[in-house]
């Protein structure tokens, strides 16, 4: 099914990236952008991302076949509701969110059983927000995984695939469950500890922080209240990982301890192994 | 005091680096290399970092005016015991290691008392290791830390601070303690950290490793070795760090556990700032 008419609601660094790069993949295609803040509409237009903008979610979405979900994770339940009288039988909703179980459920639970849901998380963005970061090439090459379930219609599932290898993506179908348990490991950890490491800084050893520690800290700079909403909806297997976390730092003390040279040694090469394997698994 | 002949023991990336930083700064200066790989000396021959090559250290530094040991932390000792003997009276030596207190007391044990040690540390590199990533401006307006004592001498110290600033850096002085305890906690705690996010991943999470989680734990691709050796060197500091480390990580758990929004917007949020500010302090 060709996508006649997309609506993206929020157009920041990802909704706005969408619209680009599927004016560039599709010119024929109605763009509609919902936004809460007319200036982020005014320039979300103005770079071509969208070509209407509603400040109302339910009327951007009324035309649409294609409606995707760009805001907070923490909105998606009130916007689900917002949205569900006004969308078009047949119409397919998709998300860009960081979590999936929270909405898979939301959708099930408000929207018609004429319209499709299936969850999607294409892994790309940045730390940066807002649509003036926004590039029709964004996801390129990179993943994007959606999370189908037993009840998915098999041709909106075809049409959201279609949809995201037409803007450069490789797609990943896994349950909702496994999305979220792999994720919190790979991304919501990681933005944790990071946090962590930079608040359990002095300022004097701030002071000295060099290449190696701004890289490491860089995922930390990401919108506080949009991590905390994918912190709180993930927590099971955020603390789930946390313990992990602390079995290997308890490891790591232990070799301290004892002046176990060895394994330190180990340990060390053994995730500096890994750690290059993964850079060339990842584009 | 001009230095005529500089000696650089160990020309990876760091060696070779200065190597051809100090040329370009100052074209009529000898600088004998020392490695024991000939293959290495003849590519650091070959690319202009050195311009004389040696593997025996005590020959490499026997006319220089200034040494710097270029090899990891674990060498040091034996190294400083091995030149002892040859040095000229007067000599300075420094270092490039990322911990200063035990080079600063191996160095008043074993050098002769004719001779200078200030322990320094320029604040650059990069997890690739070897002459063939060396690069003349590897240290432009990037921060030296140099770990002068009471018993420094001023000429010596001033000789080291000039010779710093001619590669292109800022320097700064601090004692060898605080200089490792700062370090534990911006550098060599967030390598241990990141190899820790690294091990605990299973395979299928780090199949879905995105930008993010790349840059996070990019300074765990570091040498295996050559890390054991800094974190066994600063291990009272790197424990220090790690149950300030775990104090953060269970207030976090703590909100998760509570539900308390509004604690971890303002921890992430907090993190987020401090974090930006520190890249505007980092050129």
């Amino acid at each position: 099914m060709p996508i006649k008419h997309l609506s993206i609601l929020g157009v920041g660094l990802l909704g706005g990236s969408i619209g680009l790069a599927s004016r560039k993949a599709t010119s024929d295609c109605n763009i509609s952008g919902y936004g809460h803040r007319a200036s982020t509409l005014n320039t979300a237009l103005a770079l071509g991302a969208i070509t209407q903008s509603f400040e109302d979610p339910a009327k951007s979405v009324a035309e649409a076949d294609l409606v995707i979900l760009c805001t907070p994770v923490g909105t998606f339940e009130s916007l689900l509701q917002s949205i569900a009288p006004a969308l078009k039988p047949g119409a397919i909703v998709t998300d860009v969110g960081s979590t999936k179980r929270s909405i898979v459920a939301a959708a099930s639970r408000f929207l018609p059983a004429s319209v499709h849901f299936i969850g999607s998380h294409p892994i790309a963005g940045s730390e940066k927000r807002g649509i003036e970061f926004a590039r029709a090439d964004l996801f390129q090459q990179a993943l994007c995984l959606i999370t189908p379930t037993d009840q998915t219609d098999p041709t909106a599932l075809s049409t959201v695939t279609t949809f995201w290898q037409s803007l450069g993506m490789r797609v990943q179908s896994l349950s909702p469950a496994d999305h979220d348990r792999l994720l919190a490991d790979i991304s919501h950890l990681p933005h944790a500890v990071a946090s962590a490491l930079v608040a359990m800084q002095s300022d004097d050893a701030l002071s000295l922080a060099g290449k190696g520690f701004l890289d490491t800290t860089r995922i930390a700079c990401g919108d506080g209240p949009l991590w905390r909403d994918i912190l709180l909806d993930n927590r099971d297997n955020l603390k789930a990982g946390l313990r992990r976390l602390a079995d290997q730092l308890l490891q790591l003390e232990k070799s301290l301890d004892q002046d176990d040279a060895a394994s330190l040694a180990q340990w060390l090469t053994a995730a500096a192994l890994r750690r290059k394997k993964a850079s060339q698994n990842t584009p």
